[in-house]
């Protein structure tokens, strides 16, 4: 028989969590500096909540939760009396689930505002750190439980600004220079995405497919995204267009140029342009250390909530390798995503790390330099000599862990040599030995695993220097 | 509409995260000078892992995810093949569904021990701090999701012994200790359980549902209690014969005297009295500071897998007032639980805090003394005069993060006084005025939030002498 875990999550031993600690500490303190406040919210909401907000495909990843009880029977009554022979499988699940484990941070994020509207002042600037779960095949990178790592500001309309977006690609700089990771960050506009649909002659209905599909780009190449765009009723003639338009290479003021011709009639593109060539302006200004920024006009994102700048964050060590990088971020700007929620006028905007994805790149780059022994198990073990022997040592080992030494004492009097195997295969650096002659002489006798060698002392403090 | 947080399951404000936050570091640092090291595990395993470790009624608690994408659809497809006209819930789900979310930290434990054990040095001393889920009726300090906190260790079983324990219940009183809550420790036996059904002529095969309805006692009380024995099919001879026992009184040594009579010829019952016995007297020599072990001989544990001696712990501020409160943590030995996971002759032992549930004690009982403004949500703010006088203040505003003073930017320019009221509402303490004047004095303008004082400061040095 075999207990395994299951397809796409993992443990974390110590190591990794002291790691992953280290990680989460330093993107915690990269938000609080920027004045974001901590919250959180329940591992999974009602469906309800999730539902038309990440686009069919996105829907289809998300976990649903069984109702557990009298709510399962009524569902399941209810379920059958109308599908008597023929078991749909989504009508199923609508009868049988309405809990769904979250998908994102901020779709919670914004119930969160709905349910606690009266507490909150605006614009309300939080962050999250909490796991998400969805339903891919693992592969690299890629995990059925991860953790996102997400800061937004919630703001009304009139109080908002580019200088949002200013701040959050500061906000990247500051973490990924802290972690020694140097990032391109990638920036569009939905604006511009849909200025080129329009000069595709690609029907207004089909703007959010089209983004969706475009999303996919780097992950199932441009063949597969062609050919999903066909298959959504998008015309050859529309795509062959749209891909000349894409293919538009240049420095920024070129690309700007050329685009600004074509947008000549496109209120979308012009407000993309704008948006876009301010940010540029704003961060040439704005000393960045390890973030270089750039605009690509065929980033697009999958999710269903954005509306204005997009962005992605992936790492760039290396010219030749940065193709192989995936992303370990991104965010942007969702503007009628809290109308949803019964809030209105008012405008979101945040970007999310994948702690999962960083926690590769720093182990590859090896860029963790935490030394496990200096935190576990235990600085000190003590021998177990039997019942009368321990008791004696009790007092000492109460004493060590109260003045904050880590202190272990091994539970039973087996042979002695055993018991200092395990001190060494552990890493515990000191063995403290008080035996039947150390009571009797009222000594302390303490082994360095190390180098072997033994002191005696003949009171707690003389020990604790030595131990300091 | 009406957009609400699921039955049992709560959002954390940031007061609240630093609150908790604060509990978690005083349990964790009392784990990690107890030489435990920390591990975490996914929030959903295999089904199988759980099968059989909690009991039946403990099962029906556990939250089950459907699966998803092709293996959804064959599984219903199997189940209709075989149950054409009538939909059985049970067998439904498990068509239907191979993962559930964890409802408790050991049996995930014990699956890692068995997914890891070549990388184990055993004994293993583990701590985790993670949420769990249930599918219970909300109640005060009873929620869906809420966060254990575990100590455990596995040990081979020449290895262990009753230090153990001792060990265990010393840590309690360390970390109850730290958080200034005194508490009481019950403790009981299994098999001081089993000797005492053994006296009331309850059939073998009937203990285990004997020891899960006893441990009902204190949520369900003596009348519904005996009802579900009835139930279950203990005769009413038993009931009444345990009850007598199960009241006897008087001190430790008392009650002592008068098992060990009545036990003369229960093995069980004899090895049970040895354990508490010494677990006394080892107690009785060590300081315990806020902790006081109490034997409860009718005192139960609804889990399966216990084995040995048993635990709960009760926050005990006031005489009168201890029977309001709820247990705040527990645990005990479970002598077989990795067999089940293929890891043979080992012991386990543990205890759990429950996360929640010390912190509406510390909440009612006025222990937290953080003050939020001390943390969030920022020391400053600048006032955005406009595009050009914020590209000015940038410098400033990137600096003092840099060297650690979280730092807010009002977003956009609107109306000043209004700028000063989110500050003053935020609790911020400084704002910072840069506009035209000051940038043509070459100024910076401080105001502090709270005596409504101004200053001007020549340079960015004796700014930050103000901010410290």
């Amino acid at each position: 028989m075999k207990f395994l875990i299951p397809k796409g999550t993992r443990d974390f031993s110590s190591i990794e969590i002291l790691n992953r600690n280290f990680l989460i500490k330093t993107i915690q303190n990269g938000f609080l500096k920027f004045g974001f406040c901590p919250i959180e919210t329940p591992s999974f909401e009602n469906v309800s909540t999730f539902t038309g907000k990440y686009g069919k495909e996105g829907e289809c990843l998300i976990f649903k939760i069984i109702n557990s009880g009298n709510s399962l029977k009524k569902g399941l009554s209810n379920f059958t009396k109308k599908n008597i022979n023929n078991i749909d499988e989504y009508s199923l699940i609508n009868h049988i689930s309405n809990k769904a484990l979250r998908y994102d941070l901020t779709v919670p994020f914004i119930r969160y505002i709905s349910t606690n509207k009266n507490k909150i002042i605006f614009p309300f600037r939080r962050y999250q750190i909490q796991p998400v779960w969805r339903a891919e095949n693992p592969q690299k990178g890629r995990f059925r439980e991860f953790y996102q790592c997400d800061a937004d500001i919630i703001t009304p309309i009139n109080s908002s600004s580019l200088w949002e977006e200013v701040e959050f690609f500061k906000l990247c700089d500051f973490i990924f220079n802290k972690l020694n990771i140097p990032t391109i960050i990638y920036i569009n506009h939905i604006d511009i995405l849909k200025g080129l649909a329009e000069l595709s002659n690609i029907k207004k209905t089909l703007w959010k497919d089209f983004i969706r599909s475009l999303d996919k780009l780097g992950k199932i190449g441009k063949d597969l995204v062609k050919k999903e765009m066909i298959q959504k009723g998008i015309s050859l003639k529309s795509i062959n267009k749209i891909e000349t338009l894409l293919n538009i290479k240049g420095k920024f003021f070129e690309k700007k140029n050329i685009l600004n011709k074509l947008f000549k009639y496109s209120v979308n593109g012009k407000k993309g342009i704008k948006d876009i060539n301010l940010i540029y302006k704003t961060i040439k200004n704005i000393s960045l250390k390890k973030t270089v920024i750039k605009w690509d006009i065929s980033l697009s994102r999958g999710i269903n909530y954005y509306t204005d700048t997009i962005w992605e964050i992936v790492p760039f060590f290396d010219k030749k390798k940065s193709n192989n990088m995936f992303s370990i971020g991104g965010g942007g700007r969702y503007n009628k995503l809290t109308n949803l929620f019964g809030i209105k006028n008012f405008s979101g905007i945040g970007t999310s790390f994948g702690l999962d994805r960083i926690y590769i790149i720093m182990e590859e780059k090896k860029l963790f330099h935490t030394n496990i022994h200096n935190f576990y198990p235990a600085k000190v073990m003590f021998i177990n000599f039997g019942y009368e022997e321990t008791l004696h040592a009790y007092k000492i080992i109460n004493h060590l862990r109260e003045i904050g030494i880590s202190t272990q004492l091994y539970p039973n009097s087996i042979n002695i040599s055993k018991q200092f195997k395990y001190a060494h295969n552990n890493n515990i650096p000191f063995v403290i030995i008080i035996g039947k002659k150390e009571i009797e002489k009222n000594k302390i006798k303490i082994k360095d695993i190390k180098n072997k060698k033994e002191k005696e002392f003949d009171n707690i403090n003389d020990l604790i220097n030595q131990l300091k």
